[in-house]
């Protein structure tokens, strides 16, 4: 499965507001508290990949991202399973991998138009929206893009262009903000 | 959690009869089919390390153990997670990790005066039977002694000793075995 995602900038009020009225529905609230990992093989702030283990409201899961095949969204493999948060983490500093980071953050979930609608509040950078959309592995670029399109023709009715998508994750920006 | 292991390689029917006999606990029969990985930085084999996942009766997990410590049991570090099978083979494949092996085997499990007492006849090697013990992380050398003396102690009622405890593993008796 790849999941496009388009990440903006923006105070969560007036699009929360709007979608509501519109009927989206609310999912849950969850607490996700991430932990990246690097590997000693390549640097994946270089590479592009990403290995975090999460922990949302508990329950833990392990992720990989792979490099993004688009520069506007956010497309990109990713693999997800299950964990046991405290184990995998044991596993992959056995296997060689460290830590590089770490973002907490709470993110509000609504469904809308087969989007999958993130409103995130994260811990030293404030509030963004993702909007996520996932299509089959086999889907050929035409469909990817026509999805893009979808997920810029939605944001647009906020005001949100294409210029503002934010293609950094939140742990290069946490790591940023640290760095200042 | 280590895990204290020894495993002999003997028929199941004597000391399956006489541990029913006296009361010991039938847990479950599994189907274990395992895949195990390696590492592109070091092998697995020469390290004595192991990286697996096991699906068993459907359900994934995966298991690192790390290098054995005892060379006549097999006590080793252990970290297990539950996982998505699928997906956690395409996680390993992604940060480098390949195939190395596959064992399939089934385990018929018995409780037993505090150890798991698993009976396994594997694809292509027979009847093999593994006691094992759990012991926590901090256990000095003597406590860890002990137990090892305490399982031998049960299988030489059996007429094992010592000298018939297989350090080798399921993955490398299927390996020697394919080589020949």
């Amino acid at each position: 499965m790849y999941e496009i995602e388009v990440k903006v900038k923006m105070p969560h009020a007036k699009m929360k507001e709007d979608l509501i009225k519109k009927g989206a529905v609310f999912s849950e609230t969850e607490q996700q508290s991430d932990t990246y990992f690097n590997s000693p093989m390549r640097d994946f702030a270089k590479t592009d990949e990403a290995l975090r283990i999460r922990a949302v409201n508990g329950a833990g899961e392990i992720t990989y991202k792979g490099k993004k095949m688009d520069t506007v969204s956010k497309t990109r493999p990713e693999y997800n399973s299950p964990a046991d948060e405290r184990e995998m983490k044991k596993i992959l500093s056995a296997l060689g991998f460290f830590v590089s980071g770490a973002v907490n953050k709470s993110r509000e979930i609504y469904l809308w138009d087969n989007f999958v609608i993130g409103f995130d509040t994260v811990s030293g950078l404030g509030e963004f929206i993702e909007v996520e959309s996932a299509i089959r592995e086999e889907a050929n670029p035409n469909e990817i893009q026509t999805e893009i399109d979808r997920i810029f023709d939605f944001l647009s009715e906020y005001g949100m262009t294409r210029k503002d998508s934010v293609t950094k994750s939140y742990l290069e920006m946490v790591l940023e903000a640290k760095e200042k």
